[in-house]
C-alpha cells in the first residue's frame, strides 16, 4: 500500500501549515509513513484516502461518526435546518427543542447549553463549578484528555505556571489519592472532571470500580464540590442516556459531543437547577453557535441512538470484534490484550511497553483495509453489520500473518 | 409588532437553559421586549422571526453573512464538500487548498491553522506569542472583545485572578499609554493584540490614528512582542486580503472567523515564518475541526470576495445607507451620530450616554421592519441592493416619525 498523493500533498501542507497537519490528527501521532495522511471521502463504516485506498474505520473520525459517515436520517434533519440559515441574530426555535430533549433524555439534567466543541464546554464546565463555589480548585485524572485549552492541553507550547495554577492531578481508580486532596485541599475544591472510564493515548483503558465512583460520588458531596463529568467521547456509546447511568455517578455537570450530532459540530453540557444561575453568570458565547443545521442533526441522532438501541448494538458489534480479533492473536501466536468497553475497545500487542509491535500490527491492518489506532481507543460504528466485522477479521488474519 | 410566539418560546427556554438564551444573542444585552427572541430563516438580506415579521438585517447574524443567507455558490460548494463526509481520521485535501488560498492572499501570511470560533484562535495567538518570546504578558485594548476565553471575556462569572494576572488594558488610540505599558514590563511582553478598529459594544467605534498604528508596529518590534490583529469582525469586509492593509498594521499573527465562510463555521489564523516552528508547539485541535464543508465554503466565499470586490461594495452601500440615515435625523430633528467604517457602521442617537434613546430609535427601526443594534457596530451586507437600502431608508422615514 503506497500512500504517494497523502505524502506529496503533505510535503505541500508542511509549506503553509505549521507542522504540516496538527492536533489529534498529525501523522506524528499514529504511524507516520504507515498510515494516510489525507482522507477524500466517506460512506457508512468505510471511507476512502486521497490515494484510493477503502478502509473499514474503526476511528470514526475519532468519534463523532456513531451511526456512520453520511447517515440519510442525520443529514436529511440537518440539510432541512441547514436550508432555513446559519448564523442568525437569534436562536432558532431547534436550541430549546434540543436542550428539552436532553433534560428530558438524562435523569440529573435540569438544564442545557451548547457550544461547538467538547473543550468549550469542559472548559465552562470548569468556570461554573468556580462560579458555583466560589473555590479555585480542580481535581482531574492524571493523563486524561478533557481539550486542548491551557488549563488541561496534552501540549506544552505557549503555557504559564498561572495557567495550572489550581489544577491537581491524581491517578484513575484511586480512592485513597482522591481522599488526599481532597483533605489537603479542603475548603478549596470547587469540582472534579473525569471520563466515564479512563481512556488515555498510549495506554490501556480502564473500567472504574464500584469503589472508586463511590467515592468519587460521596467526596464531591461531602466537600461541596461539583462532579463534571466527561462524557465527550463516550457520551450516548454506552448507554442511550448518559453514561453516567452505565457506572454509577451521580454527575453535577456533563459534557456530550462526539457522539451528539454524528459529526456535525455541537457539544453539549447539562446541570441541576441547584446551579443553573451560577451558569448564566459563566459568559458562554460563539459566531456559529447557534447555528440550526448541528442542532437539527443532534435532535434526529438522540432519536435514533433511543429508537433502535445503538448502544446495545455497538456493544455486541464490539464483542464480536474483539472475540474474533483476540482468538486470531492467538491462532498467529501474537498474544493480544483487549481494555476499554466492546462499544470503545483498544487491542494492543501482550509485553509492549514501547507499543512499537502494537504500531506494527496496526500498520498491518491498515495496509490490509482495516484503519485502527495503535495509541488510542477505537470507536464501533453502527453502521457496521456482522458481515462487515468479518471481512476486517479476514483481513486481519491476512494482516496478523505477515507479522509472524 | 408583537413578538407573543418568541416570548412563549422564551418562557419555555427559561425552563431548560440558564438565562433562556446565553451570549451575544440574549435578549438582555439587546432591548428586552422590543426585540424578536428567536429566527425561523433567512433569505439574502432579510431574515423572518418566529412571529412572521420579515426584517431588512443590518446585524447578518453578528458578523458571518457577509454575502447574505443561504447565498447559492457558497452553499453549493459547502453541500458538495459535505456529501464526501465531516469529521475523518484525517483532514482532507482542503485543508491545504485553504491554507495556500490564504497564504497568497494575504501579504505577511507564509502559513494558516483552522478553528472553529475566533476565539478559539485569538486565545491561540496569545499562546503562539507566549511560546515564541518565553515571555508572559499580553497587552490589550480595554474594552475590546476578542472572545469569551478567562483572559478576555466580557462576563464576569468563574473567574480566577491568575486568568489575567499577565493581561494589560490601555486605551485605544493612546501611544503614550502603550508606551508606558512596554516600559513597564520591559522584556515581559510577548504580544499586543488589537481589532483593526475600535469597536467596543455600548460605544462608539474608533478609527485608528496614523500616529497610533505606527506606534503598535514600531513598538512590537523594539520591544520583541508580537503584533496579533485580531480581524475576526472585520476582516474580508474592509479590503479583500486582510483589513491591516487599510490602516498599515504589520502584523505577525491575524485571526479572521466571521465573513470567512458566509456562516459556515471556521475561522483562520495566520502568521509568519518566523514564528512558525514555535506555532507547531501550540497543541491546536478539536473534534470537528477538519470538517471539508466549512473550508470548501471558506474558499469559495474568499474567492467571491475577490472577484466582486465585495468590501468596495459594502463601502458603497454602507455609505449610501448612512447619508440616508443621517439625513433623516436631521428632518425629523432626532441628530444621529455615525461611526465606523461604512461596511460596519454604528449610528446612534446624538447626546444620548444612557442609549436609551438609540435604544428606543433601534426599536422603532425593528417595529417597521429593520433590524438594527443599539449596542453593537452593524454590518452591511453584500446582499443589499441600493433598492433594499431604499426600502430600508423608507421604513426608517416612518419609524423616525413616531419618536418625535
Amino acid at each position: 500500500m503506497n500512500f504517494d498523493q497523502s505524502h506529496a500533498l503533505f510535503r505541500r501542507a508542511t509549506a503553509v501549515i505549521p507542522g504540516g497537519i496538527y492536533g489529534h490528527t498529525t501523522p506524528a501521532a499514529t504511524i507516520p509513513g504507515a498510515v494516510p495522511y489525507f482522507a477524500s471521502e466517506g460512506f457508512g463504516c468505510r471511507y476512502r484516502d486521497i490515494d484510493g485506498h477503502a478502509f473499514i474505520d474503526f476511528m470514526g473520525g475519532y468519534g463523532p461518526m456513531i451511526l456512520g459517515y453520511h447517515h440519510p436520517e442525520v443529514e436529511a434533519a440537518a440539510e432541512a435546518a441547514r436550508r432555513l440559515g446559519a448564523a442568525f441574530n437569534q436562536p432558532t426555535p431547534l436550541l430549546v427543542e434540543l436542550a428539552e430533549k436532553l433534560v428530558a433524555r438524562i435523569d440529573f439534567a435540569d438544564w442545557a447549553v451548547f457550544g461547538k466543541n467538547g473543550g468549550d464546554l469542559t472548559t465552562w464546565a470548569v468556570q461554573v463549578a468556580r462560579e458555583v463555589t466560589a473555590r479555585p480548585k480542580i481535581l482531574k485524572i492524571t493523563g486524561a484528555y478533557h481539550g486542548a485549552d491551557a488549563w488541561c492541553t496534552p501540549g506544552h507550547g505557549g503555557l504559564l505556571p498561572e495557567d495550572r495554577a489550581h489544577i491537581h492531578d491524581f491517578p484513575f481508580n484511586n480512592v485513597t489519592a482522591l481522599e488526599a486532596l481532597f483533605a489537603q485541599h479542603r475548603g478549596q475544591v470547587a469540582g472534579l472532571i473525569l471520563t466515564p472510564f479512563h481512556h488515555p493515548a498510549y495506554a490501556d483503558s480502564q473500567l472504574p470500580t464500584p469503589e472508586f465512583t463511590a467515592a468519587c460520588n460521596r467526596l464531591c458531596r461531602e466537600h461541596g464540590a461539583l462532579l463534571i463529568l466527561d462524557d465527550v467521547r463516550c457520551g450516548f456509546r454506552l448507554s442511550t442516556d448518559g453514561s453516567h447511568t452505565v457506572y454509577g455517578y451521580k454527575p453535577d455537570l456533563a459534557i456530550y459531543c462526539k457522539a451528539l450530532a454524528n459529526g456535525h459540530p455541537i457539544s453539549a453540557c447539562v446541570g441541576r437547577a441547584a446551579h443553573k444561575a451560577a451558569a448564566s453568570r459563566v459568559f458562554l458565547t460563539g459566531s456559529y453557535w447557534n447555528d440550526p443545521a448541528p442542532m437539527a442533526a443532534a435532535l434526529a441522532c438522540l432519536d435514533i441512538i433511543a429508537r433502535d438501541d445503538i448502544p446495545q448494538k455497538l456493544a455486541r458489534t464490539g464483542q464480536r470484534f474483539i472475540d474474533g480479533f483476540l482468538a486470531l492473536g492467538i491462532k498467529h501466536g501474537i498474544p493480544l490484550v483487549a481494555s476499554g468497553p466492546p462499544a470503545m475497545p483498544y487491542v494492543r500487542v501482550a509485553d509492549d511497553p514501547s507499543l512499537l509491535r502494537t504500531q506494527n500490527l496496526c500498520a498491518a491492518a491498515i495496509a490490509h483495509g482495516v484503519f485502527l489506532h495503535p495509541h488510542h481507543n477505537w470507536f464501533i460504528s453502527a453502521a457496521m453489520t456482522d458481515a462487515d466485522i468479518d471481512e476486517a477479521l479476514l483481513k486481519l488474519d491476512t494482516a496478523l500473518a505477515t507479522l509472524r
